[in-house]
């Protein structure tokens, strides 16, 4: 498990001033040397923010060589200007790498309703170009300059032979945190150096987010700001992957897609578990998506988790509103590998052991399965602790 | 507003030990010295208890006589002996009054996984019994007898002159509350002496739970037990309420679920916010009281609340992701009468205004408007406080 920058990539992370600490930073710039192929996936909120909008508009494409993000401030809800700041800072980062203004895309997070400081992020644009770097000692930096309140920045990377060529797939994001008025904005830039055309890029994408950062959950609210960017831009060598071997890439694409949309709920605001469940036996692969977002978002069994209680009623009660239908005497639930319930009825078990399992490792699973299918999904939430709510209630004292 | 208990009833309510604090009661009954038509409202959950199994299959009926209400145990998730159980109580229940075994329904309400314990039920009923009254002193101990953590009773009473007879309304519910290994359960108990025939119970219920019961939520997580009965036993004299005088008592009977409904968020587990949500100028009833729910049951809006901030950027977002189309330039917000956002996009406000506003009242009035058409829907929910993550994550400590 490298963590180092793709061929053909510089990247830095500085201070601009948007946050006021100083040692903090607040941008960062993601550069390819050359024209990478790059396709995004977008928040599915209908309220979405400026550089949504604009990275919509240019992806998927072929052409990229910049991406621009800042934290502190969102610009969104900020209409029409804050479309024109968009694409102004999109423009100011292009030309600071020598590229054309529409070859840059643009995530920012942080307060919504608050114009863009247009100035700070410009001068923040130039002294983060001066400092673009391939080392790996660049990552932190960068990695940083999208964080809100995350606690720890969130870095993963693959390296991979595939088709006799080293491969690189590295990737940044942000996690579900707040900071002033914001919503839970999650942010991730991927960036190979393999060579894959631009359809490719935006397949592998999809596919890769469906089960990974889609599959994730702090409070279940949905921000303006969500996006996930893939840029390949062929430094690798070679002739864009295919068949084998871009299966093989997918594999890759899907762990490091794995590592960060799990550092997510991991990192989740005031959280003490990171909850994993594993829903099999389904009808389909949606009805076993629908079962997981409704059992991750109960406020009842994230409080078990909490509270290290083998709460069996919760966990099936909230899957029996979830909308699907299944037979409830096919229910089986396991709590870290412990039975709790069988064939639709509670089974005798140790509570003091399994309470115990649960209050001593930071990872909870919850196995749920039903008789209805094959139908299976993985999903990652968080607990829910007091620390969740002082901080989400009281962010502004 | 005048809570009795109606003419031809006769209610009470005692300490039976399922509960082990004995100044607290745990069993109710309501009877009726006639036969009654009753309908039922049940939860909608796939995996629902041995009570809603049995009150499904006996409603509607035109000659209920008793309906008997446990705490301390929901009676939930105990397989075929539980359905038994809750057989054997309704049979307990009829005979106390001199009823048949089937002109019984039962409610429970407690942990779950757990075989009631039949042996107190039993001498619950034949306690309550005896002391069954029709003054109005009967109604609180009756009252509280469905009660499990909720901190006050809740009943509700109209009388009305209708067609010419005096008829009286009265309700009792039990809130979202949690104790044991136990979900929110909601019960609601309503009985009249106005005369109704079956179906018009039936369909006078649905259509006041449309718009009260299911339009409250504390945590979002349906319950196995939730059930709401309405009882008419036509003591009041006449035939049949039709027309315009139904029409009559449909009004007082959504004034008395609305009293029933709102209290339970306003007793909500470490509430300290009532928030009512008036969601207008949806395309239909459907979509604003999806975008109800979704705005209602995020994190981010209730800690909001909670930190009396008026964060409309929660607040819009959250009805963004609610899977409903519309129109984000046509949305306006008003918090407690304050106008925080117009058109798409937020409007200068004094937020120490608002703040102080929210925080020095306990009722929160949200008013979102959309400009898709005249759908409408009003509805309930509470903040969310550290005291409701500690109640349920450290119950059993």
């Amino acid at each position: 498990m490298a963590i180092r920058v793709p061929k053909g990539y510089r990247v830095a992370g500085v201070h601009t001033g948007v946050k006021r600490d100083a040692r903090k930073q607040d941008l960062a710039l993601v550069v390819s040397d050359r024209n990478a192929a790059a396709a995004g996936v977008y928040t599915q909120n209908l309220v979405y923010a400026a550089p949504v909008a604009l990275d919509r508009e240019r992806t998927p494409s072929d052409r990229i060589r910049v991406v621009v993000a800042n934290s502190g401030n969102a610009n969104a809800c900020t209409g029409q200007r804050g479309l024109e700041d968009a694409r102004t800072m999109a423009r100011l980062a292009a030309e600071a790498v020598g590229a054309e203004a529409d070859q840059a895309l643009v995530l920012s997070t942080g307060i919504i309703g608050v114009y863009l400081p247009l100035d700070l992020i410009a001068k923040g644009i130039e002294a983060a170009a001066a400092l673009l770097s391939s080392d790996e000692d660049a990552l932190i930096p960068a990695a940083r300059g999208m964080l809100t309140t995350d606690t720890v920045h969130k870095l993963a990377g693959r390296t991979a032979t595939i088709g006799g060529r080293e491969i690189q797939i590295t990737g940044m994001a942000k996690g579900a945190a707040m900071m002033g008025p914001n919503m839970a904005t999650m942010l991730a830039v991927i960036y190979t150096d393999a060579p894959l055309d631009k359809q490719t890029v935006d397949r592998s994408l999809k596919a890769a987010v469906q089960d990974t950062f889609n599959c994730i959950s702090v409070d279940g609210h949905m921000s303006t700001n969500d996006t996930v960017l893939l840029l390949a831009n062929g430094a690798a060598g070679g002739p864009p992957l295919q068949g084998a071997d871009l299966a093989a890439f997918d594999r890759v694409l899907d762990e490091v897609c794995v590592d960060l949309a799990r550092s997510i709920p991991a990192d989740g605001e005031g959280a003490t578990h990171l909850i994993t469940l594993e829903i099999t036996g389904c009808a389909d692969r949606d009805s076993a998506l629908q079962i997981a977002k409704t059992v991750a978002n109960s406020p009842l069994v994230k409080t078990a988790i909490t509270g290290a209680d083998p709460n069996w009623g919760r966990i099936v009660s909230a899957a029996g509103y979830a909308n699907v239908p299944f037979d409830p005497a096919g229910v089986t639930l396991h709590v870290n590998g412990f039975m709790l319930y069988r064939a639709g009825a509670p089974v005798e078990f140790d509570a003091k052991v399994v309470s115990d399992s649960i209050r001593q490792n930071r990872d909870t699973l919850i196995e749920l399965d039903f008789s209805e299918g094959s139908g299976r999904t993985r999903f990652w939430t968080t607990d829910l602790t007091t620390e969740y709510v002082r901080l989400n209630a009281d962010y502004h004292t």
